[in-house]
């Protein structure tokens, strides 16, 4: 029974590693080869402990790190959607939930509910642990584009205010670090690394 | 002064970017790459939500996965020492104790003080959450390796005994996953994956 207990999780974990494999848009500083989800997860999971000071609320990191820990699992099923890829953002939210239903799932029951329970408060974005969790995992990326000179603005033709419309939400988990990414986005422009 | 502060985060998150180009022995199970600690780390960090009633002592998991985010960082510096490397074994700690007094302290001093004292903890393996997250940090690879039918341990013609020797303190941080882990180590020997 234990065992049987065991093995379901592990089976899940197994499952996981596909995020290895699954690419972003963003480019990484080092190799310039594009991130993988497991990378942005623990990269943004350690911003989520160093920065949790800037959330707008108090909030249980506890909770932000599972939150971010799991956010992307299910592009192991639906894949990764560019952000500012319109017709494929059309279709992303039920791609994703038939992927939450099958992958959270090979969990045992009860921890299954419990990660598709903090699935869907991160995707609400409602609460204060989901809404600093959405602030980090827009920032992250923005400031791998701008440290690498706008590389994925700049292939995929991004304009300020596309950046400015997609991240603004930054604003409500995380009012300084809105503050920080609006003068980045200033900046990235001067430096031609983002169309005005 | 709090932007000094941001900036002085963001610069250490920036630095820690680099963790996604440190490779370790352990390959991936989809395109059989190196694995990286970035990846590595948000592995364990999951698997330390997963199968934290498997902890041999109460543990407090926040503190687990703060261990677990940067229990690698120090490899930034002094690199991936492979676990059964004896020679590059005998000044890891030296290089690692070096990497820390460097790249903690690029944090705001309060922060600096606590990710250090964190990483000491784990390192010290005393107490239950140092143990949890040491067990973890050596079956996970165990894990990749078995599913991987063994490919790192071939590679560097590794026998049983070094990987119960190198392994069996899983057994002090999570006795049920030592358990599972000295079948998977038996089976992996029957299966021609590891050397008797």
């Amino acid at each position: 029974m234990a065992v049987d207990r065991l093995e379901t999780q592990l089976a899940f974990i197994l499952e996981t590693e596909k995020l290895k494999q699954v690419f972003r848009q963003t480019l990484l500083l080092g190799d310039r080869r594009p991130e993988n989800d497991a990378e942005h997860s623990w990269h943004l999971s350690l911003m989520a402990v160093l920065l949790v000071e800037h959330a707008s609320a108090e909030v249980d990191l506890l909770k932000v790190l599972k939150m971010l820990l799991i956010h992307d699992v299910v592009e192991i099923d639906a894949g990764d959607t560019f952000a500012y890829d319109e017709v494929a953002n059309l279709d992303k939210e039920e791609r994703e939930q038939k992927a939450a239903d099958r992958l959270f799932w090979l969990l045992p029951t009860d921890q299954a509910g419990v990660m598709r329970a903090l699935w869907d408060e991160f995707e609400l974005r409602q609460s204060p642990e989901a809404r600093y969790a959405a602030a980090l995992d827009r920032l992250q990326p923005l400031l791998l584009n701008f440290h690498g000179e706008g590389a994925a603005w700049r292939k995929h033709g991004i304009k300020k205010e596309q950046v400015l419309a997609r991240n603004e939400h930054i604003g409500e988990g995380a009012p300084a670090l809105w503050t920080y990414a609006r003068q980045m986005i200033d900046e990235a422009v001067e430096l031609g690394y983002l169309a005005a």
